[in-house]
């Protein structure tokens, strides 16, 4: 078994200072923009994305060093997702794990660019070569597409569409699976898949991932939604019950808790099932899923 | 001489074709975003850019066929950051073209997502190689890095940010270039560098059509601002003189409108002059520098 804390605590670190290096400096103008991209990136994410990039690309065999660039640039959207979701023409939030939401402190206009801006800079990253890795331009080109289609219409921006226009009715299952394998599932599975592909992963190897991937997805957000009923707000950073104030289409607001813990479960046991021809490189991997479905925030 | 309006209607025509068919369907799941996006992109865009990458794409010898989907990711780039600068928390505007803005029409969150989604949309397209292109994944990815470049935060979103804080303040000229050579100019000048790229320019034509392409950028911007000020609003679509009322930083509220048709003027020739050792293949590109200038909207 490894060390799953240090495993995280070595990768968050190594992520952080890669976050740092590829997003401009704080002063360069104009400096309010710079400021506002970085002070949600680093404004306490899980950074599970990156983490799950990372953990793919080691289990078909490849560096870390191969994909963090790619996982830096998942975690921008990842946070550009969040800065535009808390304005206030959509959930309206004030606090995020904890801390003042972006348009809270540099205004709505700023929080909105910031968030184009990040967005953006995804791509940049996505584009360039960067040292220490040496993957070919048609393999950049690929996670690119994979990226970008996990992100746009028909996947996260199609997931939060469907989200908020779903708040306050009475929605069937279907449609909260559709909002879980857009809003969350889709980056997470590209996370998974980029991963692989930056590893050199086969084609048998992609699709276990892909699998691993749509599985762990779900399993996120389920764990997600309970944990904004039974979390506590000191822990989680933002109020507790607020899915459910809003009438958000939740699991446990359609299955109840035990049941969603349940589904949840399961979707760990065939997430890890995926991976049976996988060898000790997996561990992390294995790892995460569980951490992912008992995190306590 | 060529005929400039027969062969601005027939690629306008061409690019339109390309922009429906590169766009989810409106009934596709969210439906209301897919709507939004096309709402803007097809409420009467002059498609400047679009057109401006094909010329340079032609001027060096290259066919219209090979930057197609390029130069629609760039009026995908484009119309999203009018989306975003019309949101009341910028500049709040109610019309575009003579038509409702698009947060007016469906509200403001699905406005901001459509932005967003339009956004990547551009980027699956650079990723994505399509029928009838023959570019390298090299070249993809180098165009793919100009424009993401161009418009992020060191780019088109930088010089969003510095226009909104100048609003209202006494600014030098320098500020002001530095505003139009990010917000306007930087769009232009990928456009231009991403045609080239993509018609396979040598390193000396790509070198002309930079220049050319710093030149119309800043002579598009003068020319818009001189428009805001004397042009009819029943023409341009907007309300007359809102720069003014916004104070706004622009070359004729610094410099008077004479001296600022006088510098538009300068930087048209220097534009041609760029284009001294292009044949009649550049015939498109001088006169569309042209046409920038002397529009009435």
């Amino acid at each position: 078994m490894i060390n799953l804390d240090e495993y995280i605590v070595q990768r968050i670190k190594r992520i952080d200072t890669e976050l740092d290096g590829f997003l401009p400096a704080s002063e360069r103008l104009p400096a309010s923009l710079h400021q506002a991209m970085r002070y949600s990136i680093f404004a306490g994410g899980k950074r599970i994305r990156p983490l799950l990039m990372i953990a793919a690309c080691e289990a078909v065999g490849g560096k870390m060093e191969t994909v963090l660039s790619a996982a830096c640039a998942m975690e921008m959207i990842h946070t550009y997702s969040l800065i535009h979701d808390d304005l206030p023409a959509m959930d309206d939030d004030d606090y995020r794990r904890g801390q003042l939401t972006n348009h809270k402190v540099f205004g709505e206009a700023t929080a909105i660019l910031a968030g184009d801006a990040l967005l953006t800079q995804a791509f940049i990253l996505l584009a360039t070569a960067h040292q220490g890795e040496s993957s070919s331009a048609a393999d950049r080109l690929r996670v690119l597409q994979i990226i970008a289609g996990a992100a746009g219409s028909l996947g996260m921006v199609g997931g939060q569409v469907v989200d908020m226009e779903s708040e306050g009715k009475t929605v069937e299952l279907p449609i909260v699976e559709y909002i879980h394998t857009h809003k969350t599932g889709a980056l997470i599975l590209a996370s998974l898949q980029s991963g692989a592909i930056l590893g050199q992963a086969d084609t048998h190897a992609f699709a276990a991932l892909t699998r691993f991937g749509e599985c762990a997805g779900l399993a996120f957000q389920i764990a997600d939604d309970i944990l904004d009923i039974v979390g506590e707000q000191a822990i989680i950073g933002k109020d507790v019950g607020s899915d459910v104030h809003r009438g958000k289409a939740t699991y446990p607001a359609l299955l109840g808790i035990a049941e969603s813990r349940c589904r949840a479960q399961e979707l760990r046991n065939l997430a890890i099932e995926a991976l049976a021809h996988f060898g000790k490189e997996a561990e992390p991997l294995r790892a995460l899923v569980s951490f992912i479905i008992d995190r306590s925030r």
